[in-house]
């Protein structure tokens, strides 16, 4: 049925490329005995089957007119959307009512209304500040829309450097680039790749340095892994509950389903300007007028009973001793003796590890060569990235191999590490 | 949490408006006793409460790590991709494996994929063919794009009017337009508003004026509601199997929710083009990379064991019904005396009824207030359309009421007609 395409395409269509990760995919597709560190995913294994059967048995005996099979509204259903915004509230230590349900939009996972804000504030040749590394997926979502990705800079440690980022921002006010800045993503909580959380002083320090510049421009801080912590949750408050935050257009994502049930797909949004709301959900209107209103009843309910809440507390020290497999097999396999690095996260999914200075970790590199003769898996970090760094990163995701396989995993990718650092040497 | 924006937004942003029907549902709210001839659903009491209930009972019994609750891949489930491809062709009569599981795409709802598919297609100024009337919803989404929705001439039939489209084509051409022109938008079977359906005949007219004017162009056929026939299925094939669009670049879309359950969601294209569908899919990458999986695999189960086609067959007879029971209370009202007019549909949920030439249907005149008043609520004809005709019109929904609403629905409207034609004569 296909052919050479005849089509004119938009400038958006005619940008669009490949997923940064279409080559990994296809990679692991080719061998079938590879270990995969690459996915994000959680283990299918730990997926809540009763839970989510036992809700779908309960509405259908409640709700003999069953109107969690018939469309809901664009925004969301107004149960779900009360509960979010109160729970949200409950996080930030906000008093109830602070975050508005009239201001939360729920959505076929948080990256769609990541994906909306983005298109509603971005032109081509716009820029949006991120962290470095940041969300893959965001980068692409920007390329599409042929914006700029401008990294924030940040201390060894991973650590904002406020100093840097004031020199950045008058470095583009003099290339007279300051209005193009349309935003700044931030992931304060366990971000993937880095698994790092953001302090209330780093944040603050940002809203401070960014006012000094002049630049009151929307802020969206995505929290998919804040409930995926695994000894404590992170301390900080969001940017909705942050006073040096009060004068910027915020936008706070959550999701229901990434460390429940993914296949779900629920998330949401609080925004607090009244504009950018609007324009989330017109948006969202035209894309497809409202998400799965089975899937958020189903959620309605796990939210409201505190199924999830349980659910959570049996599952994260799950996630956390998967974390704590993978780092323990990594050191004991001798990747540190290598020249690597990593600061092992207290949440999430995702471990960034740093290489020896100048190593290339790209699926043109000796490095992926060996990891795939080896069969293990790993994402390069230059796709997390802005902006080129000189040491090599990989991310590592612990969610979905078993105990036994992380310590093969590690096995593996350690041996490759190996072989491309003497490849480096001598080739 | 708002005050007036400060945002700079993009070009998209700026231009995003409300949707067309936000003044109806408003209406609506304010008075909980009107009976709405508006909202396009379904019937929830007709929704398949223990169909659904059973697959998802199913599938925690068979499927002990349940992937259905896993993230799925960004184009759909291959199962359920395989199901549909085969489903399709069988339709339009074409050998297994005529329409390539490849090429299908899984979304949430049709409606995504239209979008995705407008997005990338046209930038502002562009121009898409639409028939007149046409789905409203693609008019705002073409109207965010800036993209402009010029209607195909018809005859007062409803058929095309192939000699009056292709001077429409000439004119435009000689306007220097015609490069932009990036698609052509059909509803073949039971369209939303008019219930019509096109011939094969029609179809294959439009595509050789269309090669005559020499425009190659993207087609778009939105089947949505091709299942939902009362009496019989409309003959025709769609474009995926007329030879006479054999050298376009076409897209097909349907729905295994709307005629079953809209709260699930799944919608699905087949798209002919190589390049326009790989497009389609990454921008599905950038929105949510991926349907939900859950859903995707209660559908697949539905689909394959025949439940949908059983439903359907249970179903079909309750929409036949309401459309008899809407159409004979308007001719027992009273409503063709005042001079209106409309020809019954065979399938889908809406009739198109034309008022007296020359009367305002829009939310700002008498028929519109004199509904309120009456307790009735339609949509306004011109929100479908892509140009002003003399006719008012309004489209009436017959899926959600039933028969004794319907009886009541059609005497509120019909007394509301006979003021408003009093006011027009009097006014």
């Amino acid at each position: 049925m296909s052919g050479p395409s005849s089509i004119s395409f938009s400038a958006l269509g005619a940008r669009l490329q490949p997923p940064a990760v279409t080559a990994l995919m296809a990679a692991a597709l080719e061998n079938p005995h590879v270990l995969s560190l690459a996915a994000g995913f959680t283990d299918t294994s730990t997926l809540p089957l009763r839970e989510v059967g036992q809700v779908v048995a309960d509405l259908a005996a409640r709700d003999g007119r069953p109107e969690h099979l018939q469309y809901g509204t664009t925004l969301g259903r107004p149960g779900l959307r009360e509960l979010l915004a109160a729970r949200t509230a409950t996080l930030d230590g906000l008093p109830a009512g602070a975050i508005p349900a009239a201001q939360t939009i729920v959505a076929n996972g948080s990256q769609q209304i990541l994906h909306a804000a983005a298109q509603v504030l971005c032109d081509a040749g716009d820029i949006v500040l991120v962290e470095q590394p940041t969300y893959f997926v965001f980068l692409d979502i920007l390329a599409g829309l042929g914006a700029r990705a401008v990294a924030l800079p940040e201390h060894p440690d991973g650590s904002l450097d406020l100093a840097a980022i004031s020199a950045r921002l008058a470095a583009l006010r003099a290339a007279g680039e300051t209005r193009r800045i349309k935003a700044v993503y931030l992931q304060g909580y366990f971000a993937n790749p880095s698994g790092a959380s953001r302090t209330e002083a780093e944040k603050n320090g940002l809203a401070t340095v960014l006012r000094d510049a002049g630049l009151i421009v929307p802020v969206i801080e995505d929290a998919a892994y804040r409930d995926l912590w695994f000894d404590e949750p992170w301390p900080a408050r969001s940017v909705l509950a942050l006073e040096a935050w009060r004068e910027f257009p915020r936008l706070y994502l959550g999701t229901l389903t990434k460390p429940f049930a993914s296949g779900l797909r629920v998330g949401y949004g609080h925004a607090t300007d009244a504009a950018w709301f609007a324009r989330l959900g017109w948006l969202k209107g035209h894309a497809d007028f409202g998400t799965t209103n089975f899937n958020q009843a189903i959620l309605e309910r796990i939210v409201a009973d505190r199924t999830l809440d349980d659910y959570l507390a049996r599952t994260r020290p799950i996630y956390g001793g998967k974390r704590r497999r993978l780092h323990d097999a990594l050191i004991h396999a001798g990747l540190r003796e290598l020249g690597w690095s990593w600061i092992p996260p207290g949440g999430g999914l995702t471990m960034w590890v740093r290489g020896p200075r100048g190593l290339d970790t790209s699926t043109e590199a000796p490095l992926w060569r060996a990891a795939m003769e080896e069969g293990v898996l790993y994402v390069p970090g230059a796709l997390c990235l802005a902006e080129p760094e000189a040491a090599g990163c990989v991310r590592l995701s612990f969610g979905v191999l078993n105990g036994a396989e992380l310590d093969e995993a590690a096995r593996r990718f350690t041996r490759a590490a190996a072989r491309a650092g003497t490849a480096a040497v001598t080739g």
